[in-house]
């Protein structure tokens, strides 16, 4: 069944390449350029958006880079990238967690918002600090977000940190620090930047 | 298996209401207070955020709207409330989509943000309108967001469209007001309304 992804390597595409390089599996890639290839019909018809990246697997097409990450784990069973379905509860929560609070927390950050007291309660993340506490918690209690095993949750939301903390726009605990290193050591990691990077 | 809500009737809690619902499942519903018992350590010891909503399964705690919905329809397959793995394209990328560009937009409306064109490129939703015209594609494909049938990427993400419309925040297009409706409509919302307007 043919696999493609669609990306561009200045985009949120590369964290859906590491989930790809993660599975050792074969795909296409397709570079599409902001606005002009993004935007053309043929693309729009995959992603009305006209956002990257997107991927397309035999009839099934899947856009938002979390839930590429979380189709894949699930398409490719045998890659032990996502637990058990009635073992998710970790697995889900930060997963979410990254495509909710973090992305809302970095993206409020990047724009120079801070929330006040009343949308504090209202936003998903409550403040930058709160977010990154919790994050914080969850790495020093295991060695990855869901638990003993690396998966999928720490492709998206590993990646979801370690894009920021590469612009300065996170700083990092000690556990944080340590648990970004352990995923750029990874080879499917190393891969993905070589090929982005070209 | 236990399984426990720790909501407020004033939260996202009422999603994984509707969810529980829709399972038809027993549980425990624990009300917490904002600023009181959701800050207190035995409430801190399942979410470090100090937010509602979550769930309790068995060993399983799980934090996020959308997480608790994902978790719930994998943890009880045989209410065929999720597509099987291989077909979930459509499902991850509606449940992504509520918890990610829909959160955001109606969070920048909220605190009367608009983003600039940079932003625009930068935040996973681009701009409210894009957002907007993304979902009215999907309602008007398919009954449902992941396709035929009803799944819980309906109950997150259409319960993440209900709530603005009910406060005027979002403006239904012919086909999202249909669709809202749909979802109101079933037993199971009706239910958990009822039960969290006491």
């Amino acid at each position: 069944m043919s696999l493609t992804l669609y990306t561009n390597p200045k985009s949120r595409g590369r964290t859906v390449r590491f989930m790809l390089e993660e599975l050792g599996v074969p795909y296409d890639t397709v570079v599409l350029d902001y606005g002009t290839s993004m935007k053309a019909p043929d693309y729009l018809a995959i992603n009305p958006m006209g956002k990257v990246p997107a991927i397309r697997h035999g009839d099934q097409i899947v856009t938002e880079s979390a839930a590429c990450c979380a189709y894949l784990a699930d398409a490719f069973p045998e890659k032990g990238l996502a637990p058990p379905p009635a073992r998710r509860g970790s697995y889900y929560r930060w997963l979410f967690f990254g495509a909710g609070p973090v992305e809302s927390a970095i993206m409020d950050r990047y724009r120079r918002i801070e929330n006040d007291a009343e949308a504090q309660v209202m936003a998903g993340y409550g403040s930058f600090d709160a977010m990154v506490a919790a994050l914080d918690v969850a790495v020093r209690a295991n060695p990855w977000l869901a638990g003993e095993d690396f998966s999928a949750a720490d492709v998206y939301a590993g990646s979801q940190i370690d894009w920021p903390m590469q612009f300065g726009m996170l700083q990092g605990t000690p556990a944080l620090n340590a648990y970004v290193e352990r995923l750029r050591d990874r080879p499917a990691y190393r891969r993905a930047k070589s090929l982005d990077d070209g």
